[in-house]
């Protein structure tokens, strides 16, 4: 475990062979453990970030009450064997005089990035970094932040970063409900309505399967199925292109991303798909989405 | 010599030991032979790029007149010993969908940045690029931009690049004229004022030797010797902080960067020196330019 930058660069230039980095806020659950576990697979070591960027979060949001537990962290990363977890304060990556930021002006206007004004460039510009500081041969992130993982993989085309991104397929409770670390925030009540979610993804994707491509329609049966929940209250649903997410408002054989966001009181869940479903692997997100 | 970005990754992963880059547009002179003199003595390898940067130009700039001369910047790279020069097409920098843009927020707001809305932004998109292609050790850096420094040290600083920046001192025709590409579009008799504008620093220096510190009365020491050139017409001259380029208004003791834009006729042209004027050499200015 390390905090200071310099301690990070002499580790990393110490590691051998080819390097996975894992970039997380911490509050690990499955779906981190699975982007290390694919880190694991295909690197000589691995490099998992705990850092809560409050950058990325508006000053309404959940920054101060976002879930802590570093040790319960750090043990369920020795047992996955990482080889390096970097744990830097605020101010080591934000610096007096910092000013430096970067920007994805495309794919960050909509879904998340509307409603979170910033937030993706706070994204970026942390990632930015620690791509810089672990210098990775590949950098894995999940596919339920899917928007991130478009705003990421342009981040890195365009600036010609010399690393890879994998995209790892999200995991999920028992009842479909995508494993986030804000789910602790949800009430006994809240937690039983939540798998709604993933019924609505399924049942505009059943409808994709009938051969149904009108992206009202797919968005519609989302909707449909929410509206029997009364404890979600639906912020948006999404039937966007998955390259370059911009939301549909024709029939297209493109691939398309469904997505949506949903309040249970103040919690806010996110869930996504692919369609064609069988995008939803690696190999499909990682070459599909954010094109 | 390569043009393609698949060529150059290649090309620098069989490089072996300490790379130095030189970032150039062409129409090169003994100014970025100095740099390349630099990076020789420091270096395994050197790697020189030709890009003039079209994100770095404003509309109603010099962009499509902007002197180019790849044959002859050839021959002198190779008999300075260049490794590798990377010469890129503006689609292979920019292909369609390019929409990630650096912004370094504070020490580019004045001065040149002042006067050339979106330069800086495009500066330092384009160094990032190139860093992330060419991943060198050190990258050097002329005074002459001297703003241009203090955004890209800032930039590496902010965002962990891992490598060095140096600044190489400005290299001057024997009247004193900084050597500049845009130098060619001055005509003869242009050309023969235009030492009016090393007189002018050396004034300012003069007074500050003798003890002044006001920066009003430095700043007016430039003017008053400009004033004696009639093809001059200054657009600014500027004491400021050399740390982080805000202007001064009150006598302080930290070190100064004076520097002034002038015209004659349509060819504007840049100079400046750091004061104390001891700090004019590669360690002086990569130490206190830009902080």
């Amino acid at each position: 475990m390390i905090d200071s930058i310099d301690a990070l660069r002499a580790a990393r230039a110490a590691l051998i062979g080819r390097v996975g980095l894992v970039p997380t806020m911490g509050a690990l659950h499955a779906g981190h453990l699975a982007l290390v576990n694919a880190a694991r697979g295909d690197s000589d070591a691995v490099i998992v970030t705990i850092f809560i960027n409050p950058t990325q979060f508006a000053a309404n949001e959940d920054l101060s009450k976002y879930p802590r537990d570093l040790p319960h962290d750090l043990d369920l990363l020795r047992a996955a064997g990482v080889d390096l977890v970097f744990t830097p304060t605020p101010d080591v990556m934000y610096p007096a005089d910092f000013q430096t930021w970067l920007d994805v002006t495309e794919v960050s206007q909509g879904l998340e990035g509307a409603r979170r004004p910033g937030h993706f460039k706070g994204v970026a510009t942390i990632v930015a970094k620690l791509f810089n500081l672990t210098q990775p041969h590949v950098a894995y992130f999940g596919q339920k932040d899917a928007q991130q993982v478009a705003v990421i993989k342009r981040m890195v085309r365009d600036l010609n970063f010399p690393l890879a991104i994998a995209v790892i397929p999200t995991q999920r409770e028992s009842d479909g409900l995508a494993m986030s670390s804000r789910n602790v925030y949800l009430s006994p009540e809240q937690r039983a309505g939540a798998g709604v979610i993933r019924r609505a993804l399924d049942a505009a994707a059943e409808a994709y399967a009938r051969g149904e491509r009108a992206p009202f329609a797919l968005r519609q049966a989302m909707l449909n199925i929410l509206a029997a929940e009364p404890l979600a209250e639906p912020d948006y649903v999404s039937a966007a292109a998955a390259a370059r997410l911009h939301e549909l408002d024709a029939p297209t054989d493109e691939p398309i991303l469904l997505s949506l966001a949903v309040k249970f009181g103040s919690t806010r869940l996110l869930d996504n798909m692919l369609l064609p479903a069988a995008l939803n692997t690696r190999d499909g997100l990682t070459r599909v989405l954010g094109g």
